[in-house]
């Protein structure tokens, strides 16, 4: 079993795509994170789904959560909705974190290597091919 | 918009759960992780999907995963297999981590201030709920 045979399709942004839309694709594929590429679709970064959210969270609430309590529903509701606006640009951590990519001969144990120690790996092969999801690893690793 | 309103059933395996069960779920229903409870239902830790990785990645390769390269496929592909007959107890991490519970009153942001933090929170309104998933959670921030 390699790469090119786990390898799925997913779905890219851009750093100017919108959060609104980026938020359509996590919700809608239910995915943990979006692949963020550059205009020649090479591989910039991966933006992970809670990072959005930190978009939208007070600094104060970040460091305690207990304290989003004392602002009122209606207040609550603004906040996430105010996260509609801003780009990928904005949500991205200053200091990106590792990159994993992989080619499409690696073999299931560096594959689980990968995603133990970062995240989903991504296959690139001359190109960006896809990325390999904890959920087809799993898969494949119980059944026969 | 309230905990109450977003919050959805999640599956739950045990301390005494198999892997092959735990990694079938994780699989087919698209999970990063799994509600690990008591005899009597009570949360007690949340199983990442990538800590079941690790289980069957040797130590040598989970700090270099470039050493796994060294391994051939059919061996490759026996350590991921070897998965299946362990536990969920096998594969806790030795300090399991915070675990996120709120009400079923928490608002929008407490929702992300704590997703922000940890992960999808648990709802627990006197018996454990369910759970709210960043992609529940994104959906209504930017919807309506």
């Amino acid at each position: 079993m390699r790469a090119r045979d786990l390898v799925t399709d997913f779905p890219t942004v851009t750093l100017d795509t919108s959060i609104a839309a980026a938020a359509r694709l996590l919700a809608q594929q239910r995915l943990p994170g979006l692949i963020v590429v550059d205009e020649q679709g090479m591989p910039l970064s991966v933006l992970p789904g809670t990072q959005v959210l930190r978009l939208a969270v007070p600094d104060y609430c970040q460091e305690d959560p207990a304290l989003a309590r004392v602002v009122d529903e209606e207040h609550a509701d603004r906040f996430l909705r105010s996260l509609a606006d801003r780009t990928v640009r904005e949500a991205l951590p200053p200091r990106p974190r590792e990159l994993p990519i992989t080619d499409p001969d690696a073999t299931l144990l560096e594959m689980a290597a990968l995603m133990a120690r970062t995240r989903s790996p991504l296959v690139d092969g001359g190109r960006l091919i896809g990325a390999v999801t904890l959920q087809a690893l799993l898969d494949r690793a119980v059944s026969a």
